[in-house]
């Protein structure tokens, strides 16, 4: 049941067949791991050194280090998708906290480093042109700055979107958004970009897609309520392996007239003229 | 870094350095995994039906089903144990919803299923002579009713534990208190019990000695704020591998007078009466 192909462990890159991680590693048993996934464009890494920086900020957050340098991982990867003949791949890094013989203690100085590739999923289309849906759930993600394997409630979710047809879940808490399962979420109202600034994972498109925007229009940082949300104009999620999706709809709620609305259109624009950028650099 | 011995995996018991799991196991990449911890008494798994019961209820939570049957586990529990020839030893499994190619969809009728053990080690007498501290933390697990794999909070406050020599977390949200990171915990005022009654795992030790206690104190079951919990007149926790600990302490706030009180005291008793006719049995 392995895939095949090529992944990188601790330093070298060895048929998957061949990868074994323990039963004693700690990522296993506890959790105890974080994780980064960027996409390639034309088999280029996008935005590497900004997710390269955000991986080791989320392991840090849980007193680890990860045991390479930005050039190791960039050749690693260049490497790795070579071997497995991705067109295009999502690359996935993790880092656990690695062997712990008691299931509690481990020494974060010899750390388990992964690094695994999927195929590219295209999208469907029409999350794009007609705008797509999120079903909210209560629920915030435990140290949520930090990008963490823990997907527990998404996992437990994850029936309903493919029964819904939703692309992803909207996390709230208190009368409060925070951010997607596996999104960055904001919120458009009277011409202004509404941001959450704490309690959320930074977003790497996210990011990029508000700099640009910042040119056009006014960001305003703060708590979202979720009375906020439903009374919005527009509103988005932002990912790497998305880029920007309209969310047009939430559970049953239509969202401003519901269809995919000016600001969020210039958006995507925005992202997709550096994407394509990008792609020909 | 492989630790001796033998583990079971999917069926079968193999030498723990053959031992593979896939990095692409969704226990690994997601999280997606629950366990159960047993401890033997005299070589015999000690309230073995109760914590297969709990493996059980927990990996439904998820989704997931056990894939052996009791007989099956106690068999090949009794045959790792001698294999690794352990004096006494505590007992994991632990599911996961196993192999996922794009980390996150799993077929959960493939589940990875694991059994390790650990040698038991001892408590320090202390605890139980003198008592022992809680740190509080606010925290609320996820999905509390399931023993799933995540402990991102304990383990990144484990260095506390080890610094202040306290015995465990205790996790409380919007004023109330649930459960110690790894144990139940309950309250005692006037010579009665106070056990939270939803939002916490169902302890399988706490619920024997709750059962025992019930013929001579009154049990109140609901929701336990912290300032009951600090104006306790004795606190205590239980779990399968220490048995009752009496807590003494809360951060810095002694309870009641900072000693091991008579109800506790009574309650250690009737565990260690049990515990020491089953081993005997």
């Amino acid at each position: 049941m392995q895939s095949n192909g090529f992944v990188y462990l601790n330093g070298d890159i060895i048929p998957t067949k061949h990868a074994a991680i323990s039963p004693f590693d700690v990522g296993l048993l506890r959790g105890y791991a974080v994780f980064d996934l960027l996409q390639t464009i034309n088999g280029v890494p996008f935005q590497l050194d900004e997710h390269l920086e955000r991986f080791r900020s989320s392991a840090a957050l849980l007193g680890l280090e990860v045991p390479a340098t930005n050039e190791e991982m960039h050749a690693a990867i260049l490497e790795l998708l070579k071997r497995n003949g991705h067109d295009e791949a999502t690359v996935r890094l993790v880092l656990t906290g690695g062997h712990s013989p008691d299931g509690m203690h481990f020494d974060p100085s010899t750390p388990t480093f992964l690094i695994i590739t999927h195929p590219m999923f295209a999208m469907p289309e029409h999350y794009y042109t007609e705008g797509a849906q999120l079903l909210a759930v209560e629920h915030r993600r435990e140290l949520p700055e930090a990008k963490s394997t823990n997907y527990l409630t998404w996992l437990r979710n994850h029936h309903r979107l493919d029964e819904t047809g939703a692309v992803d879940l909207l996390y709230h808490a208190n009368g409060y958004v925070s951010e997607a399962a596996t999104a960055s979420f904001y919120v458009v109202k009277d011409g202004r970009i509404y941001a959450p600034d704490s309690g959320v994972l930074h977003g790497t498109v996210g990011t990029m897609v508000l700099e640009l925007a910042s040119e056009q229009f006014e960001i305003v940082r703060g708590p979202i309520t979720m009375e906020q949300t439903l009374a919005a104009d527009e509103t988005f999620i932002t990912s790497s392996v998305r880029g920007v999706v309209p969310i047009v709809r939430i559970d049953d709620h239509l969202i401003g007239s519901g269809t995919v609305g000016p600001v969020v259109r210039t958006l995507m624009g925005l992202c997709n003229e550096v994407m394509r950028a990008d792609a020909s650099a």
